[in-house]
């Protein structure tokens, strides 16, 4: 076979076969085919796509290039839950919990935040002592004694993906949705899961920022799953303003203590947040077998939390990944607020432009610009008010926590820009559009 | 400046800034810009295009990559041709000895044959001792001599070209117009010409088989070439059947000898050749103010082969490049035809596949699969019937010349299938469909 024919035919509107799509990938991995040809076929594939059978074949080869975690011999449904990333976004550490303590085992490989958004890894590594490179064994061992584990992705899990993952962060080829979509799934089926719920994230602080993008994306991600016989569920969901209050790492830790333990969640800012947990929390359940209907799973959702049950299941967790749980009983911001950002004029909190809140934390240290930049745990902003909420002239909109003085002015300004405040209130907006199961697109609530 | 944001801004559509440009071609041209992200950047180029500004920017950025021969002390107004490739295709070696016999000095740096089209420094190299390699200073000099000189691009001419170009082939980036323009406009800027005439193929036996696309290439070409104030026109001219009778390197040779000494060229198979080398030497004539007019250069390009003095300026250039002219007092094929190709039945020809026939010549051992491959001089076809040519049943319609007897029976299907052959004459097609100069695109004849 000849690799640049291989790139023509896609070039020219093509379908590779599998052995075709073979060849390429698998001679990419193995080096037998070079960065150069392999940058060229993706940026072919950003134009024309790929087709249905093509990106199953894809997310395979990326899969069968690593180890497949076998979690056959640990009872029960499997069932982990992946975001597609956005600004406050804490969902993991608080549904994990509810989940595993409602009886679903909860086998969870996390990120690293990129760009605007933050990831699970981090806000876990702000706890001291905290471990996420655990070795398959391990990762086996935590999720059998606990009921859930959450680590990262190791070298031996989808290879191929790092590799070509790497290679579209520098050559414009990351926003192609089948390669999102196969990086994304390699990484899941490796895990060992046996159902998956998806959250594809749509809006202005989502890298979906188009509506018919997102219903795409988990369109193909859920086509995948089953594909590969794993029930998957995708709902998509809003990502304007940032979710919940907090954006930062260990301000997100805190958040989650707050409401995993029930001192928030409820009529406050972090309302929103826990919506979308017992929702996911409810998918996930019956996906486990443990709930008949959404309403019946957010009923087992509430009463995880309600009875401490969930805080208890996090504690563990935490505990048997070599976390000190201690740092819970203070669970406050690690540094003083640095700045409290008001409003200029009284009216209602009409828009927060989640993206601009997401450079923002990034700038005050919270996040990473490259990949090898280290993140400060403490620093980030904790919105005081939220979309709909009434404010007056002078009165605080969010705090910001930072060690970096001299980025405080025009992070300040930048917030501030954020919040767009009227004479009116907005309408209600829903938090979450759509579901996406294997008979479907279905409109939300259903 | 960021190359993966560079990438990206033209992946979606935007125009790069000169700066930008620069930054990213002489950043590869200086390998701080890897191999990967220039392949990426250059599929984008593919599917988005380069506005004109761009493609400027491009060729002078080429063009600066290495030395520009300066010919500002040979007296004259200098003028090259340049054809993007077909079968047949032997003008050259006949039109620039007709040229600068005529009083106007022709420096023409020629490429070898790749794919199904041959190459100028091929055909040349057949004469024993004819030197393609010569250095700056040999080529001055030769010109200044003879008024005429033909050789290979050198490393010092536009050498990210050469490596833009090299990387291009690999990965399915070659046919972008832009591209291409820039590709063929900075080698002939380098050379030193004032004025330049280009022969733009288009049909199934060229590589832009599209008329429209051959417009558009012509264009940007003639654009490119006014904008680095060289004044440029482009022919727009069919490559359907061969050009001529012979394809392959001493065979066409051979045919450029008769056709040089009047001994073809009126009335037979070699009349389109001659048709197109007295309008593209007329065109010359006219950009080397040696002729008012098309006509009146015409008149003077048959005069030039009429008494003898093309015929002279061609050997006098092969003499000085080092060939041995006793090498055309034979001038006939330096095999013996392997095999005659003949009429299954009556009738007209009434196409010829050049194609296919420049495919069958380059199985016969005449041209190169790979850039690396050797060429066997005597190999290829010459025709016995053009298009129009009444043909009966068992006539011989190609001889066959090769060494490779293996190949013969695959290579006289071949043939005898690129004839197609009817009971109707068929309609006089055009050889020159259209000029495009500084005021636009006009239909031909004038």
């Amino acid at each position: 076979m000849n690799v640049a024919s291989l790139i023509q035919k896609k070039r020219d509107g093509g379908e590779l076969s599998q052995g075709e799509l073979h060849f390429l990938v698998s001679g990419y991995v193995n080096a037998t085919i070079p960065d150069y040809q392999m940058s060229a076929f993706l940026m072919a594939c950003y134009f024309r796509g790929m087709s249905d059978a093509e990106t199953v074949t894809l997310t395979r080869i990326m899969l069968e290039s690593g180890t497949r975690i076998d979690l056959a011999d640990i009872p029960g449904v499997k069932v982990d839950k992946h975001s597609t990333g956005g600004v406050g976004d804490k969902v993991s550490l608080i549904l994990g919990p509810i989940v595993a303590s409602c009886g679903v085992p909860v086998p969870m490989i996390s990120g690293r935040g990129l760009g605007h958004t933050g990831g699970t890894l981090d806000k876990l590594e702000t706890i001291p002592g905290f471990r996420t490179d655990l070795s398959v064994e391990e990762f086996k061992s935590v999720l059998r004694q606990t009921g859930i584990v959450m680590s990262g992705q190791t070298a031996e899990l989808a290879p191929a993906d790092r590799k070509m993952y790497a290679l579209r962060d520098v050559t414009a080829t990351i926003e192609c949705i089948p390669l999102i979509a196969g990086s994304i799934m390699s990484k899941k089926l490796a895990e060992g899961t046996d159902a998956l719920v998806l959250d594809v994230k749509t809006g202005r602080g989502a890298f979906m920022k188009a509506y018919a993008d997102a219903v795409t994306l988990t369109r193909t991600l859920v086509d995948i799953g089953l594909s590969f016989g794993k029930e998957t569920v995708g709902f998509i969901t809003a990502m304007d303003q940032p979710l919940g209050t907090a954006v930062g790492n260990w301000l997100e830790v805190v958040e989650c203590v707050e409401c995993l333990t029930g001192k928030r969640g409820t009529g406050d800012g972090s309302s929103d947040l826990m919506e979308l947990v017992h929702v996911l929390s409810a998918s996930m359940l019956m996906l486990g077998g443990k709930a008949h209907s959404i309403s019946e799973g957010i009923a087992q959702s509430r009463s995880a939390v309600a009875s401490g049950r969930a805080y208890r299941s996090f504690h563990e967790m935490v505990h048997t990944q070599g976390g000190d749980v201690r740092v819970f009983d203070r669970a406050n911001p690690g540094a003083r607020c640095a700045l409290e950002v008001s409003a200029d004029v009284a009216g209602y909190v009409y828009e927060i432009d989640g993206l601009a809140v997401g450079l923002a934390s990034l700038q005050l240290g919270a996040g990473r610009k490259r990949m090898e930049d280290s993140v400060d745990p403490n620093a980030g902003i904790v919105l005081a008010k939220k979309v709909g909420d009434a404010v007056r002239a002078g009165e605080t909109l969010a705090r910001l926590f930072t060690e970096r003085s001299e980025e405080l002015e025009s992070v300040r300004a930048a917030v501030s820009r954020a919040f767009v405040i009227r004479a009116v209130a907005p309408p209600k907006r829903p938090l979450i559009h759509a579901l996406v199961d294997r008979t479907g697109l279905h409109a939300w609530p259903l």
